[in-house]
């Protein structure tokens, strides 16, 4: 089985094979995760929630987990962590009694 | 160490805890996608592209990736399985002697 | 000279003769300008603040601004109106002597 | 009345009463725009089609062509001109025999 790190180091021999690293700035990187989220959301313009193309939607999560995983690696962050941590955030902004079983956002709460 | 297994476990905890997933059908939830990946670009908005506010883009990733994360364990996608098929993929249309150095994109090749 | 009336006008009648007015409803036509919008930035992803393909360009700019006019329009609103009335909001939110010379967000000036 | 090139000088003296042409290179600006779209979609998530804060949607639309008529600015670009343009190209891609009645990409007609 692959594990996530492997992934990533597959995902820099990609990039670092085709001599990439220097575009992927930052800032271009954010672009590209907000690009390839754009092309997924493409896929449901003018249809119903679950009226899916499965294979399509899975190239283009894997573009947006793609450059996510690029950006983070870029600045050493541990996915697995600012997940956890941004759940504990999260866990106080939207106490359980006041959010169980509505959309709003926190400010609304 | 804290794995992606049960990371997604956490976040679906989360959900549940707070009766969300009625909420989270697939077209939704590309478009918290992509409104979490604008949020991250607002950070790097009329600045330069290593001009960071770190503690920022952590979270930002976060809600990115606890979003595709979701998406993906609704549809039992198995993360590094599709992000390795994209690879492949794409090292078919970007071929190393034809993209090596440019930024172009494969149809422009 | 065509004014903008003459415009929407034109937008409405292609929308009627491919009878599409079924699809556009609101949530979606906010999804079509997000989407457009995307493809506006995909002509910068790796590239220069300027260096721009401008007949590109123009056509992602006419798209999204046809996707605005609309949504403007299905909920009867004057786009003149409403953009005076931001620049309004605006000057209050980023008053000259503290917003002059910076990009900072009002919410940290 | 107002009409769009008052409403466009207006944007300019705002922006230039506060010094803020210096951050508006294309690429910003388009990062500007999609940024905004995205908010505006954000009114959206988890809602049904039109569930809607007319308040807060005028605003968000105000903002997107407001950066938008700013880009197009820059470019010296007629607004009307390039959608009308659009129009016609769109014309060919969607003719009515194939398009009527149906939401597929011209790709896919």
């Amino acid at each position: 089985m692959t594990n996530l790190k492997e992934v990533i180091t597959k995902l820099k021999n990609f990039r670092d094979e085709r001599d990439w690293k220097q575009f992927h700035n930052s800032k271009d990187l954010a672009l590209a995760i907000s690009i390839e989220a754009s092309e997924l959301l493409e896929l449901f313009l003018w249809k119903d929630n679950e009226d899916i193309d499965h294979e399509k939607m899975k190239k283009e999560l894997a573009d947006i987990f793609s450059f996510a995983l690029l950006l983070a690696d870029k600045h050493n962050l541990d996915i697995e962590k600012i997940i956890l941590d941004k759940i504990e955030e999260n866990s106080k902004k939207y106490p359980i009694d006041k959010a169980k079983g509505t959309a709003k956002k926190y400010t609304d709460l």
